[in-house]
């Protein structure tokens, strides 16, 4: 089977000269970015998988939806501040806030391993439903599969998403310009840093709760207001840096932010001490950046800090006319460094 | 955590007095139909999960859109006539197809274990992306996890689909009516017994190949012929007799059948006699039934029989005003017995 080769089936394995899945090709960092570009965007070969965006744009007619999807892995399966249920649901609807669009129904696929207990998939269900009706969208298809003892790890997830463009221009990466402000939607780090101290049983007196959250309805006040916003992109896997880099590569531009800016919460910042992370790293799951015109971005900011999900909303860059495709980050005491992703697995299985 | 607990959160657990997940809840049977009845539909509690069908049907102004999930954890990975990333492009564009659409686009999520060999990813890729473009489907969006080492199978593939209904009529269960026409596609148990013959390791001298085949095209031929399609239903997990009792009991209609109606081709026959199968019970991936008024039905069958896809089709029964609720099956020695689903498992992980 599989005889068929086309020439344009060729992409080289092993692949940066890995010839079997790390844990690092789901880290969001280098690797997996090898791996996409290496394998699924030549053999998939579209147009819509080019844009390297989270979601795709379709056209209906007059109308423009937004399609995304994610599969949810993490573990521990519960975590303070949510659970695999409440992620599953509110990173895709992030995935279609980022493009602009207001996310209105989920699909949702179920892999069961043999033994899980049914009270703790009713938790998980009921998170997800809660989730969902709190951000009005509606769960309309879905599907289980069982998979014997051993080959899972209790539950996976998978979410598909589709919502309904708002914004009058495109919102992704290719609408980035020179002169861009970036926007970052409030502190950092939460996430990655409550799911780890789950795992490896750090106490602290105040416990890190994820940043788990929908955004879309802040996303959406600001295409209300007329913002002009260029790009938004979510800071899950690989955090904040891995999201400058991606969009700084795909456009070709120079990003330029400034560390200071950046707020990290006292908790995190210990915890990234003590465990040797930095939190431009760590991944988020409520929080995004904004690439927005310079005349908007001081509305866009006071609009974004007038919601509960953006009140610690700050200015932290810029995108300048240097080196294309880089990320640059200048420090407290002034040197500026340039900011690469990174290439192994610094937190696995994290959403 | 999940201490809201309103009272529209109430399903009893255990669930037929299981409290924990078994092979047999992603069989298809009886099992897997009391879990969504008694813990998805109550807390997820929407029309568009209640009414059963193989997708959901979403208005965009005039547009009518069907949205389908899938996961797909087959095991082995390749199989006579197919292999995962086929199952899981087909398998949704079958989806959509039985809700009178046509499949435009695909999602697909990947969740990899850690270990598993890049060279095979990417035979399974090729066969989604080959796959994909013989059905005019784009994979638009997708997302790629990784897993530790014994907490996965190599690889699961999620695909989730949108299509645009081209039906002019409901295609649903809810839509059979009394006197209808039920008409099978072709011979079934291929794809089950192909699955089944590589496990046990089982030679024939001619092989069993899977029926893995996307019917999108053959449904829409029925469609632009005008025929008035009633209901559509793909003959996935459970086979046959489950996709018939799905419909009686969601219809509250009677299905009677007529068992020598009904294709088994020879190897399909014996390999299911040696392993005590009942071909009404086993999977098949290219396979459907339909629901049609009586005056369409002979229309149909010749348009259905002029498609490679359908060669095979005959009529296998008629919907009654009999006993609502069941599927009875009259025998080759004239005897009528009332088919019901399976209670437990028969082949895990077929798709």
């Amino acid at each position: 089977m599989n005889s068929e080769k086309s020439p344009e089936f060729c992409c080289p394995v092993p692949i940066d000269g890995y010839d079997r899945i790390m844990m690092a090709h789901g880290g969001g960092g280098r690797l997996m970015h090898r791996l996409i570009e290496g394998l699924f965007l030549p053999l998939f070969n579209s147009p819509y998988l080019s844009a390297r965006h989270d979601g795709a744009i379709l056209e209906f007619g007059a109308r423009k939806l937004a399609f995304t999807t994610d599969s949810y892995v993490v573990h521990p399966l519960f975590f303070p501040g949510g659970d695999i249920g409440t992620l599953a649901v509110n990173g895709t609807i992030n995935d279609l806030a980022m493009c602009g669009a207001r996310p209105l129904y989920l699909s949702a696929g179920f892999i069961l391993e043999e033994g899980f207990p049914i009270e703790t998939l009713r938790t998980v269900v009921e998170s997800m439903s809660r989730t969902a009706r709190e951000n009005e969208v509606q769960l309309v298809t879905g599907d289980t599969k069982v998979v014997d003892r051993g080959k899972g790890d209790g539950i996976y997830v998978n979410t598909a998403g589709i919502g309904i463009v708002e914004a009058n221009r495109p919102v992704s990466p290719a609408g980035v310009r020179p002169s861009d402000v970036v926007l970052l939607s409030g502190d950092i780090g939460r996430h990655g840093m409550a799911i780890i101290s789950v795992r490896e049983g750090l106490a602290f007196e105040n416990p890190i709760e994820s940043d788990c959250a929908a955004v879309a309805s802040l996303v959406l006040s600001l295409i209300q207001a007329g913002i002009e916003i260029h790009c938004l992109r979510d800071l899950t896997r690989g955090g904040l840096a891995s999201a400058l880099v991606e969009i700084a590569e795909a456009t070709q531009v120079e990003v330029a932010i400034q560390e200071t800016a950046i707020p990290v919460c006292n908790n995190v910042r210990g915890a990234c001490e003590i465990l040797g992370f930095d939190p431009i790293y760590v991944a988020n799951e409520g929080r995004f950046i904004a690439f927005v015109p310079p005349r908007d971005a001081e509305r866009a900011l006071s609009l974004m800090r007038s919601h509960p999900l953006g009140a610690g909303a700050v200015e932290i860059g810029a995108v300048n006319k240097g080196t294309a495709g880089i990320v640059t980050m200048k420090s407290s005491i002034g040197a500026s460094r340039i900011v690469d992703m990174l290439s192994g697995e610094q937190l696995p299985r994290i959403c």
